[in-house]
């Protein structure tokens, strides 16, 4: 066992604070890794503090966008090596044998997939604990490659954001010449509107406030419109081909699904609080479709890292130390980050 | 022009009564066609009373399942001749010359489908009027081959009801051997359980009532369930690949959307009279995707209906006089019709 420093909530009401966690020595198939950076995502502020219908496991340590360097490697690992650059996402193990898993679609584990934080290992005993801390042991299956060149710490939100915005594009297909809305301009948002535009796609930025046009087009948007404007559902009526929205607040989907053309589809990414009243004359005029996706398998993961690489893609960061994690957490809630936080794990050794 | 004998809403609040009209004598491309039948269906109702957010074009002649005989036929028109049998469904006419008209989904003509009867016809000015009546003159381009051997009572609601629930099935891919469920078994629904069970899928109708069971068995279900049983819902979940819900009551999406598979589909073909709540995670968590779908064009009608001829599949209906439709209305919003009432037109000479 490796004892490693971490950032864990005690309880859903802590701050997030010191705490070590106990890592398992690799086995044959294991890579134990030196996290460098993590990526601060919004369900770890929910997971954090148990706003999804209690069952939370505490301590908590949070932290699904996992960056940092091979430190030791299983006699049966092939394909990695100490020193490589590799990453790990919102899973770290699945059933391996359902129809989902077979298919690469571990995200939908029939016998769910094991979560990086906050759920418990196959042997249905051992806690998992995420990327706020310095270390982690990975079964090799679950480990991705990250491409030489990119940077390490703008490459950690693709693991959640990136690839929670390319496996719907991939899966619903955008093609070269659509026209793509992306919904909200926040760590989701930020990466659709890369990715699109990366795809060859005419990209439209939405969101309700004016202020991020200029940051909408510095990200690679073709066009911007308010939703705070009125005339904007009117003006851009039966556009679209997909919309992605990254929103989790509440909003009209029926608006929005009017400015998919015919046979257009909506991809739903955020969880409102509450259900959203959908009408279906809205799906079924023009004969549109809403649909949702969740993060994506590994085999689309290392796809989607490489396709970043290939289009020089990475997030917009904010590098913050490991002490600055509450601070983050509140910000974040106040929509003050461009685009996402990400942790520089070298603050921790000094912390812990 | 032709005096033609029809039954007309005078005003929204008006009962069916006798009325005449005039129907435009051939044009070269013009079939005239002696109407046999037309089925009734309910957005007849809702259109006669003007129930959707005013606009009804009064006096209304409704009735778009239109089956009869070719009585005569315009200099130009090829592929029709006198005594044909043939059909006329929810539109006479569209553009002809937008993206969607070429692909031959002239029910979703940029420039708007010309409605069977309460539209214009393409001049803008001169009302169309529907199959509750004796005789009609259509494009040739819009009227249907009723195939040998049909019965032309039973074929008439395949114009409306057919079409609607086979055109999803096209689009969204029913396959054999697929996990299909039918919600509701009205006109739409039984009509859904026929031809899916004719695709290949293994068929369950979801019913509010127990009363449906037998029905749906001879229709043709393979299993049926009850959903005022809560049990069916845990029992049900995540079995069918395609939710076929043809209800237009309020009823529950969310719960419905969790009886798919990952990646299934739930279609829409009823609206309810206000928005429903729908859960983003219904859809998200296992990439599910909810959808529309209106009629069809006018190849896929045809298709649909040597599809039906080809399976032996047509409408199990009660046939009425003309003089009984006001009493059909009533019946039909009870809900006491198995499954469609269609209009012997043979009784509207005398009647008018």
């Amino acid at each position: 066992m490796h004892r490693t420093s971490a950032y864990a909530a005690a309880t859903p009401k802590a701050l997030l604070a010191p705490h070590a966690i106990e890592r398992r020595a690799p086995g044959p198939r294991d890579v134990l890794i030196d996290i460098a950076y993590c990526g601060v995502c919004h369900s770890d502020i929910h997971q954090a503090r148990d706003e999804w219908g209690g069952g939370g496991i505490f301590p908590m340590v949070p932290g699904h966008e996992i960056v940092g360097h091979v430190a030791e490697v299983g006699v049966e690992v092939a394909g990695f090596a100490v020193g490589d650059a590799v990453g790990v996402g919102c899973f770290v193990d699945s059933c391996r044998r359902c129809a989902q898993c077979t298919a690469g679609e571990e995200q939908f584990c029939e016998q769910d997939m094991t979560a990086t934080y906050n759920g418990m290992e196959r042997d249905g005993v051992t806690p998992t604990h995420g990327g706020y801390s310095t270390r982690i042991t990975v079964d090799q299956d679950y480990v991705l490659r990250i491409p030489a060149g990119m940077p390490l710490d703008r490459a950690a939100p693709l693991l959640c954001a990136g690839i929670t915005t390319y496996s719907p594009m991939k899966h619903y297909g955008v093609h070269s010449g659509d026209r793509v809305a992306v919904v909200g301009l926040g760590g989701l948002g930020h990466m659709a509107v890369k990715i699109a535009r990366a795809m060859g796609a005419e990209v439209t930025v939405l969101s309700t406030s004016e202020g991020k046009r200029d940051d909408a087009l510095a990200l690679g948007a073709h066009a911007f419109a308010a939703t705070g404007d009125k005339g904007t559902f009117k003006r851009l009526a039966k556009t679209f081909d997909k919309i992605i929205d990254t929103v989790s607040a509440a909003h009209d989907y029926n608006a929005y699904l009017s400015l998919l053309k015919t046979d257009g589809t909506m991809i739903l990414l955020g969880v409102p609080d509450a259900p959203v009243p959908l009408a279906a004359g809205a799906l079924i005029m023009q004969r549109r479709k809403l649909g949702g996706s969740l993060i994506g398998g590994i085999r689309e993961t290392q796809e989607m890292l490489d396709f970043c690489a290939e289009h020089d893609i990475a997030s917009d960061i904010e590098l913050i130390d490991i002490a600055q994690i509450n601070e983050a957490y509140e910000r974040m809630i106040r929509g003050d980050v461009r685009y996402r936080f990400v942790i520089d794990l070298a603050t921790l050794d000094q912390a812990a």
